[in-house]
């Protein structure tokens, strides 16, 4: 992609690229992204110019494409000079339609079309090498969950295979918990009771982003494992009854946890969206949800809007259901992918999972320096 | 408080208070709330109940105060028993002027206003018992930040402090990073160079709640600690230039952070207020505010707005400027509380900070857990 032609206008320069695209760049956005060693530490990478020394009505003296067709400006004033690589300004144009062209999308699925696509992966092909790595966490990205097959059942080792992304992140269960059954739990997580499908640690602010299960040992009859894909859920909700749509993502409800040495809560929209309207996240437990305190007139509508998002997250053409074996390894996305597992008789076998969570930030990051690495370098 | 009388309406239960105080609980709202073993696990805490099985129109059979004065009620159909304790009913009130006296009020304060009310406190008296961390724990509530005196210099130990409230945070700078000039930096916290007043890990969804800076050793000249009450130059900014406010309130913009490891960027307003429009954070750092990728329209009028926040935050009315002396420990809300340093002449003599952070989540639970063992016991 290379600039065929700059304009100056009053206060931004228009730059007509080779593929017909029109983008405008202001003067001051220029000034401040200029990428010298001067404005840039060149070791960091971080800003070190003082955007507040630039002048807001800044503007250039001279403007001209080199040899190279990347863009010189020298700046009236101070006369600095700003040389910006063309294909890195294409990246940065931030007209709507271009941002659009930029964003990742998600495949929705129900449990129908997930057939065809189902997700997984053996461990030693991920292990083998990063392209083996990023074929796996593009998977996760893409459906919201994968699986993989084959790793050792050892303990400890969900951390191994998630630390392969990024240091994990604790929480008050610690940094990798045992899903089994215990005589005296502090969540119906660790009960043999079923789990509805649902997010891990709704009352926090953030929620954990993937989350890591590990099949260590399932003599137990029951507990199969459900998946249900709340973008997808969220999307049929939009279409059925956009009412109730608009309340859930408008309306920040309050989750709370607690136990002896914990008291956590926070407020969310069910379902959020993004500053472009995109899926963002849910956040869904019945179990966690506080005593609503929004605006009184919302309760019943609320109520309303919560049961058909419940109908349609328990509705078999979306709820994913399967039995992990010994040495699978379900990742999924906690903030769009809820998870849950049928009742299960613990006296008829044993069953042990262990578990762990990464932030999404960390995910999206290895996936980018990965892609950095293999990817854009081809 | 006590419950006078209660009087049944179409679709929710007027409760009149001994103090005067009337309030409406929807029918759906208690049923959903009950606190019996069978609607709650006994243990856990958590909602058993499915509140899918509620019908969204349920009503009373009966409706009495028992001896106690506590609430019960007897449901239509399938006549459950709710018993509400009144207490519990009274601090789980909907009506807004309800809420907004439960709300917690910081203290915003500026250079003149903080000198009367400095929050320092000592190490030994923080680690004296429970009354003594939740005395520390509130200063810092309050006031954004307070400066412990008397912390053992040994390394490490800015972890055993912060641990006495939660686990670590940790990030891709480590769980405890050492901040000192080096040579080989992968941020501009790791030079000797001036830092004007930001928050840390702007580039991630959550930036970290408190951060813990510990002086080990400081026989440099120069780098004085900065300190600026963002949420206080937030409201001068509201004051002195509204159209601005609104726009660093409105506008979400990207935060970006990489070296060779690591890819991170999120968007967020500089200046988020929370869902009743109270201050909940500020993200600022001019090093880390990548290419502005909003409306076109509005890329000059941010400018001029960050430029006028830029001009608050830099007011010396608002800069508290101080030396750390080996000992001293500074804890801040990284998302109030903006820190920053003087250039430091690294030839002059050393200069060796250590850091960690932990969650805003785990900071409040630790004093709500506090408060219910010591305080609301009392």
């Amino acid at each position: 992609m290379s600039i065929t032609s700059v304009a100056p206008n009053t206060d931004s320069l228009q730059v007509t690229w080779d593929d017909g695209h029109i983008s405008h760049f202001h003067y001051i956005w220029l000034r401040d992204n200029c990428p010298c060693a001067d404005c840039r530490h060149p070791q960091v990478g971080e800003r070190t110019l003082d955007p507040f020394t630039i002048p807001l009505d800044i503007v250039p003296e001279e403007v001209k494409l080199d040899e190279t067709k990347a863009l010189n400006i020298r700046w009236l004033g101070d006369g600095h000079q700003s040389i910006y690589d063309s294909i890195w300004l294409r990246q940065h144009t931030y007209e709507p339609e271009e941002k659009a062209a930029r964003r990742y999308r998600h495949t929705l699925w129900d449990t129908s079309s997930i057939g065809e696509n189902f997700p997984e992966v053996t461990y030693n092909s991920t292990m083998a090498d990063d392209m083996g790595l990023l074929t796996w966490l593009r998977l996760l990205r893409q459906y919201g969950f994968a699986i993989m097959h084959g790793v050792p059942t050892e303990p400890g080792q969900v951390a191994k295979v998630a630390e392969c992304i990024s240091y994990l992140r604790p929480s008050n269960f610690g940094t990798i918990f045992d899903v089994v059954s215990k005589p005296d739990p502090n969540s119906i997580a660790y009960t043999s009771l079923r789990l509805n499908a649902h997010t891990d640690l709704v009352s926090r602010e953030t929620q954990p982003g993937v989350q890591f299960l590990h099949c260590l040992v399932f003599g137990a009859t029951g507990g199969e494992s459900l998946l249900v894909d709340g973008f997808a859920v969220a999307e049929e909700l939009r279409q059925q009854h956009p009412d109730d749509f608009d309340l859930l993502t408008s309306t920040p409800v309050r989750f709370r946890y607690q136990d002896r040495e914990t008291d956590i809560n926070c407020k969310s929209p069910m379902i959020r969206l993004d500053s472009d309207g995109e899926y963002f996240e849910v956040r869904y437990s019945t179990a966690l949800l506080a005593p609503l305190d929004i605006a009184p007139e919302l309760v019943k509508p609320f109520y309303k809007a919560y049961h058909n998002f419940t109908a349609l997250l328990r509705d078999p053409k979306f709820e994913l259901c399967f039995r992990l074996e010994p040495g699978d390894l379900m990742a999924f996305d906690n903030r769009r992918v809820l998870h849950g597992r049928a009742e299960f008789n613990p006296q008829s076998g044993p069953r042990h999972l262990q578990g762990c969570y990464v932030d999404t930030d960390d995910f999206l990051s290895r996936i980018r320096v990965l892609e950095r690495q293999l990817v854009n370098r081809a």
